[in-house]
């Protein structure tokens, strides 16, 4: 799988090399001097004003000059002009569309750019990934697509050594982790605060080593730097077709000659810089977005530009300029031998002037986040099931791993495209959805043709069940509910099933049990949203499943009925408050009661073991109204798809009474609540799972008032001292704590005293108190930005519409309609206080369970059958596990991927924190051997986390840190990675483990 | 000198060839088809928004983004990526600075690309000149300047056959002549009336015969073809990136697949074509301005589009496409064998459409026009000057023909381009005089050195002359004037140099002689525009040189004197007349009188052989308020640099009452008159050489009332029919007859009743009498735009202020300025009465004479000495000609220019037409072995017009016509051009001849 690449190519162009790409493709620094790395690349959004694929091909060029295809085909011809010149690429997505197009002459004369290092890999991620809003499932999916495949094409010598993150809009310490997982050397970037940035420069400091874990020590460690000048070059050395400062003009025969003046201004640039760094190399990022489109006008220039600069070295000029890459720098940088600097927390949120913080995009377009997520989901499944179906490689799956994978470009997910570019990466999820669940039917049938069965069942997705659609359960008599759990643990699940009015439903589990069953009708405020027009549901069927197998499937068999006395039972009891009357909702150890003066007043008694908690909790939804502005000036910035700029610091309430009402039946007990005409929600507590469930409801947010507004959930613990402290977690994983007004690395003076505050919230937002024990956890369905701006307050933005740019470039309000309506957004908040812990599940356990339950949730499939139930548990595999045994509790099941046939990709992840939960955070040790039902694992070989390298190979530069935080980690590492034959590993706190496994099907 | 390529590089392609190019490196096309000849070309201007230099090197790229030197780079290598493709390239200004960069490979490869034919010259000249406001002496030059350099870099086979004017705005017959007298096959143009276009779309006849001459027949005939879409590809095809078409996305696996709809669109385009057309062979321009700055993009969408179109043949498609060049394009018109319609006028005006008549070119920016026509005349003499010394090949020679070249643009000349670019050209001018005049006194010390005269005159050249400004002539007490005629005869001259006050000046003669002259007071409308800052004259002082000798130089000693009798009998006699008195000034045969009550009326009264003419002439100098629109629609067209649009078809009249006086003295008598705050003239007439002369100073035109203002110079001859016609030169040679409201070759609707009947005038307007053989001309010192709009009356505009884009490209309105205020604008109008006429000449040779003298100035130099006038004479050569004997009167010495130091080029052209003088419009025979005096010609070797091909060589192809208008024709042609040793020729009426000849030094 992983090539170890031949050096013989290097001998043909006469450089002797024998060991990595570093020891002889590098320009040699002359000591002594200031030494220039000029990194000539082009940075290539995965869609942004205009689709990946216009990008790719430079169609739509009304709205931007910019063409993917036409960047590669000349960056090569430019290359074998001159050995000297260097290039660097970053995005596999447009790499493979280019790629797969070529001769394979062509293909060939790549190799040996990349071979004699002229051409190298950077990054190598499908995308250049949002580090905000993505979730770390996606981004070691999408990271692990580019990089092994670029394996697969290349070889290691190929082997990104760098991380090359020049554009996100802030940087998230679990991306730096991650990264140093994946074996990556270093990290560039180009976006920090400008008052960060005024620091380290002032200090030199933009140049550090970044601890990106609390829990995994030095695995974490990345040298990290910030870009002197984003990502663009010096001012007045931009000679890409796409600008337009002034080549060099050397012929002195013609009018304009330049050259005396563009070596002193560069030399001019050189010292400048100088300034704000530790050592004697520096570095220039000679390029932008879409530049190289023709690589030779940048080139011809930058021959020249050396060729001059370093000419003025015979009259005494100390500065040395040529050709480098990321990687050259960072072994310059090495071979300095300096200490640096160390950084614990990170870079959000980013700001790049007084008025503009970058913390609107962790919010906005909040269906497309929500897409993303549940799509997350869908793929893990669709990668589980054919890997234990032995598919191996289906261009299905893969169309559904491109997908997502563009979809977590620094434009995609982040809500920060133009609409039309949005609409395509939902086409994009949505073709590669209907791909996956394809693909998927071809697993069910596969494990059904293991029973023999017959008939067969066709099952459909329905991929509109967020607003209560689906044809299949709508207009069938009978049908059979198809659950897949993606967890490597058994679950329980609340099924909701849309279904028109005037019928019962009976409902028979795999064991020819009847299951108690419920009919709750569907809020108002739903059934008219414009997206479920054609759907026939004012009910949601609700029952419990119970026990769906990991990594398997249990069926239900559904039918229809009239029977009056069914319906009666399973219908819902509408009840409504009267005046002052509290509403009360009891589930085993919890009591919810709505106060009946003030319903937006809930207040929550749990039994514990010894003693009753009673909790107060506020929750409010509550609108910023978006600062209109010309952005003229930093104050008159306005509120935008990247920006969340609030017209004052205190949100306006919704005005209207809030009105309400409950349902009651056998299964559960939800209430309904408007808000307004435009947000409400539905609250409800379950048996068992002791959480607070808030599915809300918002939109189309009304702009004929022409003030674009920003929608929070605000859920506030009264009397509850958090000390201005927060957590927020990283991409879902490591909790980072937030200090409100203020950072760890330099004394904020905080210019924005809302948006300031705001930090991207892709699963939990938890408070503690500073006097008790007692903590409560926010989670959430999807990114979205929150805060605390008071004490015992967690403030989550779930919906935006705003009606003017923010003027970075997207170049359109972000006012999202669908149907000529304002969007409407459905989604959850779940509320988990500590009250609810129990001696065998404490807090942590709590927050880490429902997150991996709300991370892949099962995956529902309709088949609408005129089978009765008894001929369907006689012919049908109605349940079935792909896992021999439950993994334990600590350890998450984060990949199976089919490779090919009988070789898999796996990830197995230990989900909590150092000292997070007393039970759960301990190392664990377990034996993969027989870990699977169908299969045996015949053998294991541990890769670093991409996959791309095998873990005993790797060897990461080593730097010399001024502190480190890492004394108090212990870890048991007793796994010999380059064994074959060993099955048996250790997960300490918060590890991922990956490996590439062989397997044989096991005899039945 | 002219290569004959020798094809052994055909060999190594594997194409056989032993003809020339056309021959076998044209694609075939396939009968029964349709077939679609793709150019792939770029249009380069030579200036226009940026400066050439700028638009070489990329520079200035927020005004355009455009780099000649990347078209040039990329083409090249997109050439030989596939041996498919072809490109032809026009402009040699840009080709040159490219090629002179390139190393001697790439110079190999460029050659071999030439030699297999994918890479052709078209066209060829230094730029692409101009055709309404050009000489024909400057657009040979600039023709040959390119045409021979080619030749010498790639020999005959590179030789273009096609002449290429896509963009000139109008086309005269005079620069089809010169074409095909230049030996080109074809002319393909991109713009012509719209009605015309429309008209001859309709009737097939796109593409004709152009009879060119009405003197020279066949030599003058012509193919010529009007471009289908303008100079660009047709819509949807335009796959530049400056383009937004969308590109050919052809993979199926991504978004927005378009092979389908691109066929279908352009099967679509190319029968829409066809209908316009005449043959089954169509040509499409796949190329416009600057395009190919990354060729690779045009090239890899053509080649797709090339393979799926013609892919369409299996499925029945009768469309072939494939890479073509316009030379392959006329062969394969020729091979259709077609009888073509003819065509005798010209294409002026060109109207773009209704209210859009682009004859506001013809006079914008008349001080440039104006410096270009003096530059032209200084070129020719430091040519004949720097031949006649021997030097050879020089660099500043080649400096001030190039910028000769440059300013022949069709942006330049034609005063179309930003001020800042029309700075540039002048600054180029200048720079070229300077390094000229440098040449042009290392001459004048080698024919000096011929008498071994000691000590040395160091010459200056005052190039403010034309604002009465000289240092050297006002700063000395005593000087040297040597004045040089480029004329081949002798000629007189009234000098005028600035002096200032208080002095009277001794002029003595090259004989000793004292010679008689006037201080003249300076106009005061003249002393105090801001050009003049720094000059302290007040008056010219003014004299008569007689017979400066043909191609030689006189001297004149000239010291100051504070006598005050020489003063008092030099200057000039002021006289203002009392009211109601006329003014008179009698000089031999005619006598002026200014109509005491109306001073615009002006009476001429001619003593004739045998009667007494009298002539009523009324002079006026008017405006035209221009035009204000914001161009959005047709109607609302502003008048600007391109388009003249008066607001109204009566001009104004400046209002105040004209104030008038004469000065007189020995020499001269001139009526100095103010005609407004702005206008001002003086009126001379001359002994010797009858001509009224009416040298006018317009400016600054007031803009404070917010209108534009475009002024005209009208003169009426009273009692004159002139039927609506009236006749104008082109390009200052061949007239052509203009009617009013009419066109030749369609019915006219004239939208714009004034503008549509303006024609370029180069050197003449002229009215006949309908009912008596009574003529007058009015000839120009620069081009301007003319017409006659009533019976007896010439109107010529002078001067433009303008304060509106037109909104055809250059992005600026029209008003020029210097020193912060509207420019100031001096120059001649010569009106000639056919009463002037003498039995030794006529009407016919009044005019030609005057436009020679006109054409070619004599160069005035000054060398400030303190040698008295007797020293003077005995040390220098005073007196000195260049060549043996004057030519006859009818033979004009077009071109003495040095190729290398015994070779030269020699071009003589009869100045007459047919019939337009009874004893100069016959065909002259002449010796030319002892033409020059210092060299005999021992060889000579008749070339086409271009220099650049030998006369025997000459094969152009033959074409069947529908008519022809050329019986009247009389030649006579007994020179045998192919003979080095036969140096008698004949020039017939009109006709050039050019030659390359051999000297040797006569022995003293």
């Amino acid at each position: 799988m992983i090539r170890k690449e031949v050096f013989k190519l290097f001998w043909v162009i006469g450089i002797c090399c024998i060991m990595t790409v570093e020891c002889s493709q590098c320009p040699e620094s002359k000591s002594g001097m200031l030494n220039v790395h000029l990194v000539s690349h082009t940075h290539d959004d995965v869609g942004w004003l205009k689709t990946v694929d216009q990008y790719y091909y430079g169609a739509n060029n009304t709205i931007q000059r910019a063409g993917v295809q036409y960047i590669l085909d000349s960056v090569v011809q430019a290359l074998l002009e001159n050995p000297n010149r260097k290039f660097i690429y970053v995005e596999s997505a447009f790499f493979y569309r280019w790629w797969n197009q070529q001769t394979s002459e062509m293909q060939q004369t790549v190799k040996n750019l990349v071979s004699s290092g002229q051409l190298e890999f950077i990054g190598g991620g499908w995308c250049m990934n949002d580090e905000a809003a993505s979730h770390y499932n996606a981004i070691i999916d999408q990271m692990s697509l580019g990089l092994m495949k670029l394996n697969a094409t290349f070889g290691d010598s190929a082997r990104p050594r760098i991380a090359w993150q020049i554009d996100p809009f802030g940087h998230s310490r679990e991306q730096a982790s991650l990264f140093a997982q994946m074996g990556f050397d270093g990290l560039f970037f180009g976006r920090l605060d400008y008052d960060d940035k005024r620091n380290r420069w002032k200090n030199q400091q933009m140049e550090m080593i970044w601890q990106a874990s609390q829990n995994l020590g030095e695995a974490s460690w990345l040298f990290t730097g910030a870009l002197p000048n984003g990502y663009g070059p010096p001012q007045g050395f931009c000679f890409d077709i796409l600008c337009d400062d002034a080549p060099i003009m050397d012929d002195p025969k013609l009018h304009d000659y330049n050259v005396d003046q563009k070596v002193s201004d560069f030399l001019s640039a050189a010292h400048e810089e100088a300034k704000g760094y530790a050592t004697s190399d520096i570095i220039m990022t000679m390029g932008m977005d879409f530049h190289y489109q023709n690589a030779h006008v940048w080139f011809k220039n930058l021959d020249k530009l050396i060729r001059y600069v370093n000419q003025e070295q015979g009259k005494g000029s100390n500065v040395n300029i040529f050709y480098s890459t990321p990687s050259c720098y960072l072994d310059a940088l090495h071979a300095a031998g300096k200490t640096w600097p160390t950084k614990q927390d990170d870079f959000f949120p980013y700001a790049s002037d007084h008025h503009a913080f970058w913390t609107g995009y962790f919010t906005s377009r909040p269906t497309l986040k929500g897409y993303i997520r549940t799509t997350n989901s869908f793929l893990q499944a669709v990668k589980q099931l054919s890997a234990m179906a032995g598919f191996g490689y289906d261009d299905r799956l893969e169309e559904l791993k491109e997908a997502m994978a563009v979809a977590q470009h620094h434009d995609a997910v982040s809500g920060t495209a133009q609409q039309h570019v949005t609409n395509d990466y939902s086409l994009r999820l949505s073709e590669g959805v209907d791909k996956g669940f394809d693909q998927m039917n071809d697993a069910f049938r596969e494990i059904a043709n293991g029973s023999s069965a017959s008939p067969k069942l066709d099952f459909f997705f329905c991929p509109l069940l967020n607003v209560s659609s689906c044809p299949q359960t709508e207009n069938s008599d009978s049908f059979v509910v198809s659950l897949y759990n993606p967890l490597a643990r058994p679950r329980n699940k609340f099924v909701r099933l849309p279904v028109p009015p005037n019928y019962g439903y009976k409902v028979i589990d795999h064991q020819g049990n009847s299951v108690t069953a419920q009919l709750v009708p569907l809020p108002e405020s739903l059934e008219n949203i414009p997206g479920r027009s054609g759907s026939t549901s004012l009910f949601d069927l609700v029952f419990l499943a119970v026990d769906i197998p990991p990594l398997g499937t249990v069926q239900y068999h559904i039918s229809r009925t009239t029977n009056s006395r069914i319906i009666r039972q399973q219908l819902s009891k509408l009840k409504v408050p009267k005046n002052g009357e509290d509403f009360i909702i009891s589930h085993e150890r919890v009591t919810l009661t709505l106060d009946g003066s003030s319903p937006n007043m809930m207040k929550i008694q749990t039994q514990g073991e010894t003693d009753i908690k009673k909790r107060v909790i506020n929750q409010e939804f509550v609108y910023y109204e978006g600062m209109v502005g010309n952005n003229s000036k930093e104050e008159f910035r306005a509120s935008g798809a990247y920006i969340f700029r609030p017209d004052g610091n205190d949100p306006k309430p919704l005005g209207n009474k809030l009105k309400i009402k409950s349902l009651s039946g056998p299964v559960l007990t939800e209430i309904q609540q408007v808000w307004s005409p435009w947000v409400s929600q539905v609250v409800r507590i379950y048996d068992g799972t002791p959480k607070l469930e808030m599915e809300w409801l918002v939109g189309p947010i009304p702009i004929s008032d022409t003030i674009g507004k920003e929608v929070v959930n605000r859920v506030t613990l009264e009397d509850m001292d958090t000390h201005d402290t927060f957590l927020t977690d990283a991409n879902g994983r490591e909790l980072l704590a937030r200090v409100k007004d203020h950072r760890s690395t330099w004394h904020l003076n905080n210019t924005e005293p809302v948006s300031g505050n705001y930090y991207p919230v892709n699963s939990r937002l938890i408070l503690k108190s500073a006097n008790s024990d007692f903590k409560f956890a926010v989670m959430t369905d999807r990114s979205q930005g929150g805060t605390s701006l008071n004490s015992g307050q967690a403030e989550l933005m779930i919906h935006r519409r705003l009606l003017h740019d923010d003027a970075f470039g997207v170049g359109e309000p972000l006012n999202e309609t669908q149907f000529g309506e304002g969007l409407v957004v459905r989604g959850k908040h779940h509320l988990l206080l500590s009250d609810f812990s129990t001696p065998a599940c404490d807090f942590g356990c709590l927050h880490r369970s429902l997150g991996e339950e709300l991370m892949l949730e099962p995956v529902i499939s309709i088949a609408p059958t005129s089978m009765d139930h008894a001929t369907w548990r006689e012919t049908q595999k109605t349940l079935w596990s792909g896992l021999s045994a439950p993994l334990p509790s600590s350890i998450h099941l984060l990949t199976l991927e089919p490779l090919n046939v009988n070789m898999l990709l796996l990830r197995l992840e230990h989900m909590y924190e150092q000292g997070e939960s007393e039970k759960h955070s301990d190392p664990v040790k377990l034996d993969l051997k027989n870990l699977l039902s169908w299969w045996e694992i015949v053998k294991m070989h541990e890769t670093t986390l991409s996959g791309n390298q095998w873990k005993e190979d790797e060897s990461r530069l080593k730097w010399k840190v001024e502190k480190t935080n890492d004394n108090h980690i212990r870890r048991e590492t007793n796994y010999a990675h380059n064994s074959d034959r060993d099955f048996v590993i250790t997960l300490n706190p918060m590890e991922i483990k990956t490996f590439i496994i062989t397997v044989e099907k096991k005899s039945v």
